[in-house]
């Protein structure tokens, strides 16, 4: 086990019923909110009405900023950084998943920095300040609420790039499982992808003898994250398992599970991010087809890390190592299609001769990331997996 | 799953060579600090002038208060409080196990309040405010370092009693794994039982339809804390041992693996405080003694639970549930006694006789704590089962 740092302050408030506590908890940090969120399914669902009816009995002022979109886009946060600076909102709430969690972290290392927010992206700035965020939940997978970690495309090269500070960390982050009870079974299915990917990224920088628990920790959430999904597949408003995927969710990319690994790479998402950015795919549909890429190509490095998903997770039987990595590979293949999710460039219309440009794409993020070794031929390799 | 708040705030810094940040760590929060440690084996094994030299290179000013022993007595912590009123200390570091934190903790609360500190053991005040408290771990057993509660027993009746308040929770903890190199093999069993009984008591109070995310968690922290102790009794200075021991050990009592199940009861620990309260023995050793007490005496309610722990951790096989249920305690008191921990009170030379007294001390804890159906009648049943 390698030396870390463990901190995660941020509160979390989980269960039925617990959202018009948003209100009083806002009021510990600010008197003027910016209220961030989506496209408006917030106003059918009543949340919108219980956030904003909350934030007022609180003595909270309100600023709307909608609009975000799914794979959020710098100049949307751009306004939203505008927006904030002109009204003097002191904090932020996000009413959304990731997209819009990550677009109010965003806006909130960007209202007081003297220069563009973009520049935090390529890490030519670092931030040394924010708003506080605090969130309530209405996708989960990306954790967001209980990270530091904010991703969002600038249009400008279709660049899908991420910051990570603590000051970005939401204060408080309010998840009331029953609010996914009406996510489509799509989304349901690529929230469960994302945050299978989080923890397998982790998992395979992993090396069984030095952290045995922190392999034990992935399985266990995997296990439980692909056991709600099937079954929320069948009864989407079934609140135990939506309530165990909401929170296996956030373990899983709250720092938890990497704790003690080093630095951990993740080449599935930094691949995912060209899919996303160029074809605006939703990331956990991306994922599904990149991450089953990456793990073949992987079979001659990891042979004894995917045998090991293979076996815990599958429960795939037999001594061979090859053929168990093979077979682990093809069961979350399997896994993915049984819940809709893509896994081939073919079933999102991507053709084989963009995968030049999307290598290009990737490379140039795998430099700003300092992923040594995948080089635009590794990525093509990679990418022609998925063909 | 129940609804719950998980916040945890403690800063987690952890691994080899760490420990000369305590000074740096400690200046942001205070520049006078009380050392709050124990019987003086830090001056043996070098960690008392790590600490110090870091403490004063930061310009942390230091005020020995030593002689904190295994149970902390109430009137060892009241003249920690005067020491740190008298010399106006505005930061407290402890150096130590559980039982030293626990006092550094006690100390902390009782500094600012204008009554006695035992008032907020038997919930007759509550905690409204405390010094900061930083750590630096020397034995991985309470979790005491990045949890909010503290042990302390009072000398008049014996009362070994707790608070828990989220103002006495450390700020920051520094664990280095080599510190349990020197861990006698005695002190490291009983850190196991701690462990493992802290998470088994969580367990008891989980039915598996609801939360089947936090059995798997207890599940992996439970075996990896076994293996680990298993190689730690071979090999005491085996690193990846004392590091997944001393990570599990947090992991199993700060908030993570309880999260959503309710209120949960701990009646193998409410026991147990009388047996280290009276005959100061080690609480591990307590607790090998009370906990498979408590599971034989709760084989007709829990009957289920404790077949699946038989089944999950001693791969204990065949249907009949009492007959596995019966397997799993036979071999939780062998794995007990193969690391060295008692499973009887004869085997710590506690007379049959002495039951009823045991019963009617743990009868008034079970009072404060309003344990109801713990009833001295039923108390006495239970330790009757470790004869």
């Amino acid at each position: 086990m390698q030396n870390f740092v463990f901190e995660n302050p941020t509160k979390i408030i989980f269960g039925k019923g617990q959202i018009p506590k948003i209100g009083k908890e806002t009021f510990r940090f600010g008197k003027k909110a910016l209220l961030v969120y989506g496209m408006g399914s917030i106003y059918k669902n009543g949340i919108y009405d219980q956030v904003t009816d909350s934030l007022k009995k609180a003595g909270v002022g309100c600023i709307d900023f909608p609009g975000v979109k799914s794979n959020p886009v710098l100049s949307h946060v751009q306004k939203g950084i505008e927006l904030a600076r002109h009204e003097k909102a002191d904090v932020i709430v996000a009413v959304g998943g990731g997209s819009v969690i990550d677009a109010a972290k965003t806006i909130s290392a960007g209202v007081n920095a003297n220069h563009d927010v973009w520049d935090f992206f390529t890490f030519s700035k670092t931030i040394t300040g924010a708003l506080p965020v605090l969130t309530v939940v209405t996708v989960s997978a990306s954790a967001s609420e209980m990270n530091a970690g904010a991703v969002v495309t600038n249009e400008d090269g279709c660049r899908k790039y991420c910051i990570v500070s603590p000051f970005i960390q939401p204060k408080v982050s309010i998840l009331d499982p029953t609010v996914l009870f009406s996510l489509s079974p799509e989304y349901s299915a690529y929230s469960a992808v994302d945050v299978i990917t989080h923890m397998l990224e982790g998992y395979f920088n992993n090396t069984a003898s030095a952290s045995p628990l922190q392999d034990r920790l992935v399985e266990s959430l995997m296990k439980t994250v692909m056991e709600s999904t099937d079954i929320i597949m069948k009864e989407p408003d079934n609140y135990n398992a939506r309530a165990n995927m909401m929170w296996s969710a956030i373990l899983g990319f709250n720092g938890l599970t990497t704790a003690g690994l080093g630095k951990v790479i993740m080449p599935a998402h930094m691949i995912e991010h060209s899919l996303s950015a160029i074809y605006n795919i939703a990331h956990g549909a991306g994922l599904s087809i990149v991450t089953p890429a990456w793990m073949s190509w992987a079979l001659d490095t990891k042979e004894e890390r995917l045998a090991k998903f293979a076996r815990e997770i599958f429960q795939v039987k037999g001594a061979r190592l090859r053929l168990a990595a093979e077979k682990g590979i093809a069961c979350l293949k399997l896994w993915f299609e049984s819940i809709g999710s893509p896994v081939s460039l073919k079933a999102v219309n991507i053709p084989e001769s963009d995968i030049e440009a999307i290598a290009q794409n990737a490379f140039a993020l795998s430099q700003v990331w300092r992923y040594d070794g995948y080089t635009k031929d590794v990525i093509t390799q990679i990418l022609s997996n998925a063909c």
